[in-house]
């Protein structure tokens, strides 16, 4: 966590409720940390794409995966200007005025180009940490070099960069307090259910963990 | 549910596991009905941009809205090329490889140009029908003449749109069902958690719904 602070610039600079956010590394380091699917938008030929994608932060860079022939990942690895947006839903705010409610969230929206990760060895790293983290603790075989020559890598590096929070409960207007209504958050969280096994999983193998708190 | 399924075209032709996807109005509709936070794509002077905003599905139409300030709202109103993806993380799929590990997730991809809803009294419906899907049976006051100006909303139609699900465990090789390694699904759920009242609530205030099964 020695870099700087993520720069602000035209793209990354608040607009809208600039009370709400900042470009502050170890924020945005933290929603990303703890997001599993980001919002990935390029220009495509028709007009603006946006798909959810699965993703890990590895240093100062988000590593995204996917099929070689996947268009999403043949622009990427082209290099084309991305947005990538990360949406942690943490609860509703319900105000005493319509116009007061609210969501409670945590988003990190980073700006960039993204680079091909081309070396075999970095690929298998990189995939390794992002396949660590979505497995609990479970340890599959890597990839062949013939899986591993099927899946495109790109990296995209998170120094432009803005997150954007709103917590607790809602700003009611002074005269609206006094009403009858009910006012308050309702927390949502992402919750991990108990491990489904496949029927043919061997008596004694280790299903992941559920129990760290980071769903 | 009369209109037709939403039509395919170059853009919401999908491109990748056509299996997971289709156009049909059911399936996009339920996605959309279950979100809360869309993540909405547009084109800005700097390269493309996706912000999440809440929605809610009026009939044929996405309902969004802001201050009248937002660059995005602005960006909307004037009719600019969108995309809207709303995606729903059902749960991590284990499998015996890296290469087959996956998402369990469903997901929907609206394109279009917003229209800006501008009489009054359509935009305090549509608010109303927005609050209502927020606030979980508590009934705040209604917008002001003032708080409906300062508001914008504009409405999308999800015509042009298609699906994308995963679902079940993962598809393994023959040759790795042999191998000692935990594989199945860790379902993952957006829950509500009981509300937290703000401390000026009146006592007796009837506190919102949070068991009705639809974080």
């Amino acid at each position: 966590m020695s870099a700087p602070d993520a720069a602000s610039n035209p793209r990354t600079r608040l607009r809208r409720h600039p009370e709400r956010g900042g470009h502050d590394r170890e924020v945005v380091c933290d929603i990303l940390d703890q997001g599993l699917v980001a919002h990935v938008a390029f220009a495509g030929p028709e007009g603006p794409f946006v798909l959810p994608m699965a993703y890990v932060r590895v240093g100062d860079e988000l590593v995204l995966h996917g099929s070689r022939s996947s268009r999403l990942l043949q622009q990427l690895a082209a290099g084309a200007p991305v947005c990538l947006t990360v949406t942690l839903l943490d609860g509703l705010v319900i105000a005493r005025s319509a116009f007061r409610c609210s969501m409670n969230y945590r988003s990190a929206m980073v700006f960039g180009n993204a680079r091909l990760v081309d070396s075999t060895q970095e690929k298998r790293e990189l995939l390794d940490v992002f396949v660590r983290r979505l497995t609990l603790g479970v340890t599959p075989r890597g990839a062949s070099d013939e899986e591993l020559a099927a899946t495109t890598v790109v990296a995209l590096d998170i120094s432009e960069a803005s997150a954007k929070v709103r917590s607790g409960g809602p700003r009611d207007l002074p005269a609206d307090i006094e009403s009858q209504t009910w006012a308050g958050e309702v927390p949502l969280r992402l919750v991990r259910l108990p491990p489904q096994a496949q029927p043919d999983v061997a008596a004694g193998a280790v299903p992941p963990r559920i129990d760290d708190g980071v769903a």
